[in-house]
């Protein structure tokens, strides 16, 4: 099933081109490609790579439910406590929400997702159940990846870590998680030793949560850059929100950053609240990946997020004070490449011999689209206008 | 021309009411009022106040106009020669790209703004006359107040204090204003004399820009309550801003909201980038009022921006960090009501008696709809719908 694109400004161009796409590939890109395959003209309208969702919580979410207030107190075991607590009453996880919510982000561009999975003895793998039925219904519109993630601890929560390694070793999950190894878990080594573990037993990669600040969370950055050279994990290892890389001193922050690049570790960062920005431009220069997340998108835990990749661009430069077009674009380039380069994806983008997953808007370069945020938004899935 | 508004959602009722509108007015309230005028049926759609931007800058905006990289440097002095720089470039101020902003926003909701217009002796009140006549072709829908603000210093730009006395004598300037008395002005008791004799002399509101930051912002702010207080100013004085009341440590920024309170001060809040979040619940618990505003909307000095106010209020919440319904509340009573208390209008809100510019949207609460952001409005200004 070929489609030809016809009038499409690729990014950084200003000339418009056609677009041929084939067997869910880019297969053609030139001006006036000879017809021969069904035609779409865009009408000069911008063609971006689709969006990549590398950190979200589709197993908690409420969307498409009636208001629910949330009545957690502020700080971060309140709200592990209050969304333990209230799992049941919400009917949590829902396959149906998770669908829904699913085509509702496919609709507005994002073509994968790695979603952290809740995962403790009290409710099993009810989450990777759910999610996975879900995922299931909308796979011709976008691709979940789970990670085995230990909400409630897992040296503090017993029988979590062997129900994370029957989830990695059944397939439930495809990544193993972790949580604030010294902050919440209270034994950074351990905790790790206990991830990096199951990562090299099951042969998976780690995706961490580190929401520990300032020189305690910059030692735990340490300490995963470590093990993931010495394990050889380069590439395979992603750190989820990191706040310490942005609160930590200039020297300190560049010493973390090299540390990464060299490492190949991706962060990534969901540019939430007032947490703190992580060094987009000094990450940029060194080659240290940059991804972007939804994180929760109206669920138990929070009645924020929208579940929408090019607004979550928007807030990332506008939480780093981007305002040159080049700068701006590294934002999308987070939640695009960086979230595929994260999750180990083949090759994204609008390239020819790449998968034709598309997101088509009205803007003439990158950085409008990423201010502008269109709403109205073509979406392709491997050559397949799937949401327009 | 009367309206009558059945199956009406009031803010903290969860029963349907009916609303008439008279002569502008919000004239009576209550189930199943007798008919008599033609009807609306809102479907049990929320209604709110209309918005309110207490804090934006008409004159600079390029809105409608192609896209333009900004390309200015990186701190506010590069911003503020940037800006000066590329004025007659861009046809700045523009009359037409101000009518078209005004008229966007007044069809997300907002039926008041108040506009810095930037002051120098180099364009005298161009960007006065521009705005007012724009103003003037989008008089049933919004209203536009406009403060004389000297962008590029008063003190340190030479005859800029001059003109805004002549802008307040004539009319064109509704409001004085300043900027950073001591950061910018380097002079900030001199500054401050200045603003507050302008505003005695002419009868008018003080608004003030105050980025700096730390003690520096906080010595201000205290300058500033002292002359509101020795002048008889209370209720008629405004801190644009006022980053510093966000970033000193509890006790002292409890001894300032309390002075805020106490001289009846107002602060704006735009919640913008990684800009110190005020400390809202506090100045809810102490009375001190909080508003809100745009700040620039895609003009020269920024590509950020979209004008939406109810968009505002949820970044507000967001950098918060507000998770439970009453305090989610407050950012949109900052982007209403606090507005109005701030600007000197008239009571605001949809009860009876009060003028009937409403916003009707899809939500079961005020919380849902901060956090929906739905982009459907059915927008009413004067009683008369403007907007669907």
């Amino acid at each position: 099933m070929d489609l030809l694109l016809r009038g499409a400004l690729l990014p950084g161009r200003t000339a418009l081109t056609d677009l041929l796409l084939s067997d869910g590939l880019v297969a053609a890109e030139g001006a006036d490609l000879p017809s021969g395959a069904p035609e779409l003209d865009v009408g000069g309208r911008l063609v971006l790579p689709a969006f990549v969702d590398a950190h979200c919580h589709l197993d908690k979410t409420l969307w498409g439910g009636p208001w629910v207030p949330n009545t957690a107190g502020p700080h971060l075991q309140d709200k592990i406590d209050y969304t333990r607590r209230r799992r049941a009453e919400f009917a949590v996880p829902s396959a149906d929400r998770i669908e829904a919510l699913l085509r509702h982000v496919a609709s507005l561009g994002t073509a994968h997702v790695r979603t952290h999975t809740d995962i403790s003895p009290e409710f099993g793998l009810d989450g990777f159940h759910a999610v996975r039925a879900a995922a299931d219904r909308v796979a011709d519109l976008v691709t979940v990846e789970q990670v085995a993630f230990p909400q409630y601890g897992m040296l503090t929560n017993p029988g979590t870590a062997e129900l994370m390694a029957e989830a990695l070793r059944t397939g439930a999950a495809q990544v193993v998680g972790g949580i604030d190894p010294a902050g919440l878990e209270r034994d950074p080594v351990r905790h790790l030793d206990v991830v990096f573990g199951l990562a090299a037993e099951h042969g998976v990669p780690v995706d961490l949560h580190l929401h520990d600040r300032g020189s305690l969370g910059a030692y735990e950055y340490e300490l995963i850059i470590e093990r993931t050279l010495s394990t050889g994990m380069s590439g395979r290892v992603t750190i989820g929100h990191g706040y310490a890389l942005g609160d930590v001193s200039g020297p300190r922050q560049a010493e973390l950053v090299s540390g990464l690049a060299e490492a190949g570790i991706s962060v990534v960062t969901c540019a939430a609240h007032s947490d703190p920005v992580l060094p987009i431009l000094a990450m940029a220069e060194a080659g240290a990946n940059l991804a972007a997340g939804n994180d929760g998108i109206r669920d138990l835990w929070s009645p924020y997020g929208d579940g929408d990749m090019l607004a979550r661009a928007h807030r990332i430069a506008e939480r780093a004070e981007l305002y040159a077009d080049p700068e701006i674009e590294l934002a999308l380039t987070a939640a695009t490449h960086g979230g595929a380069r994260a999750l180990g994806l083949p090759a994204h983008g609008t390239a020819v011999g790449v998968a034709a997953d598309l997101v088509i808007v009205e803007a003439r370069t990158v950085a409008e689209a990423v201010m502008s945020r269109p709403s109205s938004r073509l979406v392709l899935r491997a050559g397949v206008v799937v949401s327009r």
